[in-house]
């Protein structure tokens, strides 16, 4: 396997080893304090994985005994740490429960299986005995993607896919590669940099998640304004299933009907499990840039993104920070240091130049071929300044590039503390977006002050624009809030409500990159229809029959 | 209505009044007769619509006077123009029927409703009382994709969308519009156009289809490099079923599961009726340049192409001959016109330069901002140098533009004499494109020659690449053959057959743009495999349980 899972946090993010960037910052915690309306933050360790109790496997000695016979002893794992390891996925509704000890949802025994057939015997094999089957990739899903859930089943059993990681191909001519589904992104970045070429697809999630998954939940990475999402980028897939292997083929494009690529992409595990995939590649990136811009306020600085993509302009991304994120990274850089002259001096340059509380900062990335880039950041200069911005140079990208997979590490500390923290994000037209990010902006704040454990404290609210298309674009929020202890998932479902019911109130999406999952399926009917989802439950009982794909995803019951 | 039906050819291509352009050109016909191998052409003129006998109407009376009570008289329609204007679509093999004035295939009425819940309404009433429904937009359709069949129920009826041609809202903040579906291509760009905007979708159909026809089969315009295919630019589709409206709604991008669209497009009438849509729209062009080049055989050329479309030069349209396509127009286009000298020293430059029988001619097209259109065009000069191209100039660019739409008037008065003519198209990966150009071309020669109605006779088969992709591009292959007299819809059997069979053993798509329709059909398991096909059959039977939809097109029985 590519990945050793017991060097991965069990209830946290990523690395056991990675080191907390926050330990001893007591000056960090005050100032979180303080803006949550805290007199002080509570202390809430997890608890140890020594001192929590699994439920007994449910699988059926005689099932185990046959996947034992099918794959060996070595890839049937029901040892605790699989166990929890792979009983949920990292949202911070999955992490209230592992940190609480609470494994009432935890497979029943975990399985590497190696290579499409072996994946397909295994589907089979379970319709047969009638085993609920979760399918797992690097298992970041924060929707509740890969949560171990048994639904009508005795047992459920977790496919781990970390073992089928081979990079098949490489066909440089046309632009294309080949991957088994378990490979991390780094590996198959990797595999495809070794021949000067780069699939591109940085979601933060980037250094734990697979290709499969990424496949699976229809995601976006960070630089899709060049790479594309999963389903710009997406040739071909091998999906195993109890009914047997769909191969969606792969052609650059056909008008042979609908294809069956986009029922793979967004099928979560719910329709099969995808073993294999042929993807769109790219030239490893030549140069790239990247840098910040301040506005003066949101709309001056979505309508430069709007301007850019709009005129086709080759960005790789644009992320703008609405005035409350701003002002809070701002300040979270500049805890602990010392304020100097220069600081002031800035401040003062600042004010009178009209940059105030409502300022926006702007990271812009570009990527690709020298001339290109070149040409790509003035011309955004340009509009910036037509904008009213400043540009900041590129010190400001750096940062951002040098910690863009690094934000989910300072969860865990953060939910040491008594921190609620979770993210949520959307995407609409441009006509609707100001109304939507007001709405879901408020619904948060009204929401984590209503369900706050004492008067006078709330939540924080951060939001971006993250991903731009000539239609619209999507929003990303990012909320803060003290939590209520005891009553921490009640208290978040009622937030993700308010949130989620203005989103699909405003005509957003439930969700741009993130997936479905167990967490937005009671949106999707209203964002589907009643006729569509009967359609996604006909191509499920097609695929599906017995209804033991990843049960409780995606499809409302 | 916005098209009169009595001013179109229900038998040929286009306005009744169009100008043959070979009338009295019989230099034209003796050159075509020697390039088939035909000692002169036959006269094979086509039936009078006075001299066709309809079938009967096997509408149940109660049924006719129920639906004339819905939409009054005028909207329901049963007069023997209208139902042989509607019998079938527009191919080769349509027409062979049409024009011997064989009409067993005819709806038994037309109906012309307007709006979604009108079409919604008359499709429960269909359901209930078991009448196939067959959804026409323009009817430009070369693969069977409107024919009136009835398959298992007793009457037919056709629903005519041109009635419904709105164009509702154009979004010029988010680049939207929506209109409904039966508008056609003209209308639609003349609305977008008053508001500075287009939709850039230009099929060789252009002028005679609509935009739900475009969406419902997958479509591509000539253009499709800068303005995408439809699944590129459609936001949201209205689908009318017999189970009810299916709303996609519409977002920039979304992960919540797949998407209906998808299933929208390229669904052909089979699982409902597009009634209404929302597309992406951009600036109308300030700048357009198309111009001529021409290489010294097609692997240059196809080389050139892969390069400007891998490093994403904004090509709106390369389109590259193949040496018997250029050799074929340019021979065409020299008939009836003098040889001077400037020809000669012309083509003693050109053979001295390298350019011999293998040339080949492309025209590439840019269109946009008037500095990106510079600038591409300028780069691809320099990408056409470097594989050894001559640029030719403007002249040949305007030719093609101002001829773009022309092509299929041709057709009529070829099918006068004696000669079939048809096209079909694919598409495959860089890496399959030679091997697949090679073999159907060959496979085309063959049952040309093996089906000929004389020893010796044989068919002309032309090739171009017509739309590129970084992983791989589309092939469109057009082909004229002397006709076996009496046996011509088996000739063309054969002759499909053939070339079919080599693009699916070969890495092809059945089809890069016209769809699937009964044309298709027999090779559709074979691209979709046998559980795709079960997907797509789950998804008839869930939006229409009766199958009155467009029975016998997209999904084998």
């Amino acid at each position: 396997m590519s990945i050793e899972r017991d060097k991965i946090r069990w209830n946290g993010w990523g690395w056991a080893a990675h080191k907390d960037a926050l330990a001893g910052r007591e000056d960090v915690w005050t100032w979180l304090a303080q803006e949550l309306g805290m007199p002080s933050l509570l202390a809430t360790p997890a608890r140890d994985i020594a001192d929590v109790t699994l439920p007994a496997s449910r699988l059926h000695t005689d099932s185990r005994a046959d996947l034992v016979a099918m794959l060996g002893p070595d890839r049937v794992r029901d040892d605790a740490y699989e166990r929890a390891f792979h009983a949920l996925g990292r949202s911070y509704h999955d992490l209230i429960r592992l940190r609480a000890g609470d494994l009432a949802v935890a497979p029943d025994a975990v399985l590497y299986p190696r290579g499409t057939d072996e994946v397909s015997a295994l589907l089979s094999f379970a319709a047969k005995h009638e085993i609920a089957i979760v399918p797992y990739g690097g298992g970041t899903s924060v929707v509740g993607g890969v949560s171990a859930t048994s639904g009508s089943f005795k047992s459920v059993v977790t496919l781990d896919l970390s073992g089928m990681d081979r990079l098949i191909d490489v066909d440089v001519s046309s632009r294309t590669a080949t991957a088994e589904a378990g490979i991390y992104g780094p590996a198959l970045e990797k595999g495809l940099q070794a021949k000067g070429m780069t699939l591109g697809h940085h979601p933060q999630s980037f250094e734990f998640s697979t290709l499969g998954g990424w496949i699976a939940h229809r995601g976006a990475g960070q630089g899709s304004g060049r790479y594309g999402r999963a389903e710009d980028w997406l040739v071909g897939a091998k999906l195993a299933t109890p009914q047997g292997i769909l191969d969606t083929n792969g052609f650059p494009a056909s008008a042979a009907g609908p294809q069956l690529n986009d029922i793979v992409l967004g099928s979560e595990g719910a329709f099969g499990i995808v073993t294999e995939a042929t993807v769109r590649i790219h030239p490893a990136a030549q140069a790239s840039d990247y840098r910040g811009y301040l506005f003066r306020d949101f709309g001056s600085g979505a309508a430069a993104i709007r301007t850019a993509i709009q005129e086709e302009l080759p960005v790789t991304m644009l992320r703008l920070s609405d005035p409350d994120e701003t002002r809070f990274y701002r300040a979270f850089g500049a805890l602990g240091k010392k304020r100097g002259i220069s600081d002031r001096i800035a401040d003062f340059y600042l004010r009178k130049r009209g940059f105030d509380a409502r300022a926006c900062a702007l990271i812009a990335g570009f990527e690709g071929a020298t001339d290109t880039v070149e040409a790509s950041r003035n011309r955004f200069n340009a509009i910036a300044a037509n904008f009213g911005a400043l540009e900041l140079g590129e010190g400001q990208g750096k940062r951002w590039r040098d910690g863009r997979f690094h934000g989910p590490y300072l969860r865990d500390p953060m939910m040491d503390r008594g921190i609620g923290v979770d993210t949520l994000e959307t995407a609409a037209s441009w006509s609707k977006i100001d109304t939507l990010y007001a709405a879901v902006r408020d619904a948060l704040d009204k929401a984590m002050r209503e369900t706050a454990p004492r008067p006078g404290a709330h939540g924080v609210t951060l939001c971006h624009i993250s991903h731009s298309y000539p239609d619209g674009a999507s929003l990303y929020f990012t909320f803060f809030f003290p939590r209520a202890l005891g009553i921490e998932i009640e208290q978040w479902r009622a937030i993700k409500k308010a949130a989620s019911d203005a989103i699909v109130a405003n005509g957003g999406t439930i969700s741009h990159h993130h997936g479905v999952g167990e967490d937005h399926l009671p949106w999707i009917a209203q964002e589907k229809g009643a006729l569509g989802i009967e359609v996604l439950r006909a191509i499920k009982r097609t695929l599906d029959p017995k209804g033991i794909l990843n049960p409780g995803k995606l499809i409302p019951e």
